[in-house]
């Protein structure tokens, strides 16, 4: 665990009153929370179940007093990411913004979920090479749908329209995915219902010391 | 206030079995951590103490039993935006990014400060408007310290070294810095200390209910 800034930090007491010149440690946010900052990065084809299974966790999380956040394409694609396109290299540079982002908010303290499809190996090597070197727990969490059954279901009609064409490099139709080769948690969500892998992750992340920790 | 995804989550019953299709909304959030997400937006010169404020403040809140987090150049220059230089673009570019990141921080509930001298009104104009929209609480603080003091302390030499025109379009000496108009919070820094001024802000977030908010 590399150390923070905080425990670099000069902090200077006078009388009862405390200048910092550095970020409030992971510890004190640990003790605060009850929890470990951490990232879960959910990957996987289109309609796999990633954002049902992320929101229906962080609700299970929250309300059992734990403080978790979703990224996904609401809250970032039409935001932090708006000025980027489907180039190559604006789709790495997408998951990259999205990687230091997800890095911040764990640092912070949250359980920090990210659901995004994020098709390349490389780009997701990145971002758990990020999460570790900054000591910060990062979760691979594949939803290992197969395609056939992504397809059926099609809640979009993205899937049909790449099939006629009408979408171009669609991930699983004319764009490759990477399944994660050694993944953290995998997620048969096409046989368990979404609050059964949500389960499965809090089982994952109390082995883990994420969620209620030994301080 | 504006309708949060969640506030129009489908949420299926079975048994005790919960699925979610949408975010956990502020509520929720607010009642966990008994304070509401907001930004504070420090802006002001070069040694004009932003970064000491908010690290003394971020202390006093997380001590207190609030979740606060600052971005600063530490963490998002050489992260989120280590690929932005110094063109006027990217100035531009670098303040959108910090602004969207802190209002996904606030959005998440956190009590979020951002450290960066941010010189121009239409850039902060804008980060404004996004928390704005998304019914955040945006607090501009300026940290009013002269320029000739900032410049007597000069702790990094950068002062100098952009008089002696070692560096070029440094805020102040050949950039400008446009004070805010109408900032929520005025720091007289130079005659405060670091505490003080904690302790003026923690005075105006308890009057805007941001900390320990009626439910």
């Amino acid at each position: 665990m590399k150390r923070t800034v905080s425990d670099v930090a000069e902090v200077v007491k006078a009388t009862n009153i405390t200048w910092h010149h550095g970020h409030v440690g992971r510890p004190a946010r640990q003790a605060l929370l009850r929890q470990r900052g951490a990232t879960l990065w959910f990957t996987g084809l289109s309609a796999s179940g990633k954002s049902t299974i992320a929101f229906t966790f962080e609700h299970m999380l929250v309300e059992r007093g734990y403080l978790a956040y979703v990224l996904d394409g609401d809250n970032v694609r039409h935001g932090l990411n708006k000025n980027l396109g489907f180039s190559a290299e604006d789709r790495a540079e997408n998951i990259r913004r999205i990687g230091e982002v997800a890095k911040l908010f764990a640092d912070a303290g949250v359980i920090t979920m990210t659901s995004f499809i994020s098709p390349y190996r490389s780009d997701r090597k990145r971002v758990r090479d990020l999460h570790e070197e900054a000591g910060l727990p990062f979760l691979e969490v594949y939803t290992a749908t197969p395609l056939s059954v992504c397809e059926d279901r099609d809640p979009k009609g993205l899937y049909r329209r790449a099939r006629a064409g009408e979408l171009k490099l669609f991930t699983g139709i004319d764009d490759p995915y990477e399944p994660p080769e050694t993944p953290e948690i995998v997620l048969d969500a096409h046989t368990m219902s979404a609050p059964d892998c949500a389960q499965a992750i809090m089982k994952s992340l109390e082995d883990r010391g994420v969620v209620n920790p030994t301080p």
